[in-house]
């Protein structure tokens, strides 16, 4: 099939060497307009799954199985390329194809995930789940005069720009990232496991955006929130099990920490008569951080900045480090 | 009385020139331990009402007629320095003494307002109150993918600091300040009034800060509401009266506008029934951008400073003008 011979997907004419062929991807569970242009813009042919398929771009939910079938049937496909940050439903098909290049949209969803944190955030500080339509709850909300410490923890990016933002504050906010390597990011400082606590001790507002590992499963168990000062509020706009939810509604019954303003929740959706429903220290967003329209163009932009280098053989964006998990 | 004998409130010695005696300071209705220390601070002396008084301290709530009792036996005062940033209950007292120096809050806690704004926009744009613990409302907020203009209609200083923080908007957004004088602060374009209804059709937060007075009465009405985008929503830090609520009703009702955040309401408190209390687009909070604790520092730092300045006889900060009312 002669793809630069197509009036719809035009390969540029190369002035020296040999005319390489545009790669064929195929977009599950099917093509929408935005990302078969991403592909096309970035020198890719959109076609169904054949023998001549090389990337796989997921442009909605597709399960591990189905895809393990996929990859399966085309062994020709060298590139998948995962819709969202948090690839962890895929991590044991990732691991059984490692001669295949995963990239993710890690990275790519940083301002409207970094713009929720900061909303969260401020929301619960500044008391705004106490009053709507709830007017018979007890004010919350931090209402003292002191500098502003907050906490990020992350191993990948979605959340970094939200500290960044928090000059909104009332003092310049010190920022810290726990993080496994140096980022080179925003970050006034970063702490790895080992500095951990001490910096969960002395935090105002904890921001969970790390990606979720089996490293990160329960990382705010009881002990970690005990750790926490009875001022600090916690924000997960990450993944609902990186919090022991048990121990968190047992905290905040308690008066142990101020607030809770969550996006993701462990069980997700939260069930009918959750204690933590009716907690008045508790904000809950039903995973709202990124809406799938305000994803969309950050994800079409990724797809089309890879397809381009995975035409020139350069190095994909957001490529998932299988062994991490993220 | 030789005040600066007194050991606990010393004056220091001048090197040159005659001594003068500290201003004799009441604080009204009573002293606080925090502004008995700026009055003192700023070399002043805190001393009940008396024929020495010559500068009076509003530490609370003090009435107008309260106060023109005070100001009507004591011919000594020459200054009165009151509590808050909006001084519209004070209007008529204020121009049957115009040879006194009225000075308020005012520009004094654009902080916690300006951070109470940006609270609420993010809060009223991203959806936040339509969730916590009224899942049964529909879902709100704005979607989209649109560079964001916030207006912010202020003739003095309070919410100045909204949008200089709204760099955590997905966009860069554009500043706009109606005005009716140069302020030189963070706007990046200044109107008048023959500006503003234009500005009103383009913006996408309109965000009230501007003083109470007879102009800015229902400055947004029927008329003004009718000019904002379906996509735009509507912050008011102020006075409830600067909105004619009424005609907001009609407008939310009727999807004219996407949302409205309101600290402030007219009538204020809103009755138990209220049609706002049902309305899915707005976000009503008790008048909070500005706690008394939060605002307690901030009011002490004036006055020490203006005690200061008026021991030194020079121009005070914060200072009333009485025909603008504000």
């Amino acid at each position: 099939m002669a793809k630069h011979a197509d009036p719809f997907n035009p390969t540029p004419a190369s002035a020296s060497g040999p005319v390489v062929p545009a790669p064929s991807i195929a977009i599950l569970p099917a093509p929408t307009a935005e990302l078969a242009a991403a592909v096309t813009g970035g020198g890719g042919v959109v076609e169904p799954l054949s023998d001549t398929t090389v990337g796989v771009v997921l442009a909605d939910a597709v399960g591990a199985a189905e895809l393990e079938k996929v990859l399966d049937e085309h062994p020709g496909i060298r590139w998948i390329q995962l819709y969202l940050a948090g690839v962890d439903q895929y991590e044991h098909l990732m691991r059984a194809n490692r001669a295949r290049e995963w990239t993710s949209g890690k990275g790519a969803f940083g301002q409207p995930v970094g713009e929720f944190a900061l909303t969260l955030t401020l929301a619960i500080m500044r008391g705004i789940p106490v009053f709507p339509s709830s007017r018979g709850r007890s004010a919350g909300g931090r209402r003292g005069e002191r500098p502003c410490t907050a906490e990020m923890w992350s191993w990948s990016a979605p959340g970094v720009s939200a500290p960044k933002s928090c000059g909104c504050c009332r003092h310049s906010p010190t920022t810290s990232l726990w993080s496994g390597r140096t980022t080179g990011r925003c970050p006034e400082r970063t702490v790895t496991d080992d500095g951990l606590d001490e910096a969960l001790a002395g935090a105002d507002v904890v921001i969970l955006a790390a990606a979720m590992t089996g490293g990160t499963e329960h990382l705010i168990d009881a002990r970690r929130l005990a750790l926490l000062r009875p001022e600090a509020f916690l924000v997960n706009i990450s993944r609902g099990p990186m919090v022991d939810t048990e121990a968190l509604v047992t905290a905040l019954a308690g008066g142990k920490l101020a607030g809770a303003a969550l996006d993701v929740t462990d069980p997700q959706p939260l069930p009918e008569g959750h204690p933590l429903w009716a907690e008045p220290r508790a904000l809950i967003t039903p995973h709202t951080a990124e809406t799938p329209d305000m994803v969309a163009p950050l994800l079409a932009a990724r797809v089309q900045e890879n397809v381009r280098r995975f035409s020139a053989g350069q190095p994909l964006d957001g490529k998932v480090d299988v062994d991490e998990g993220y």
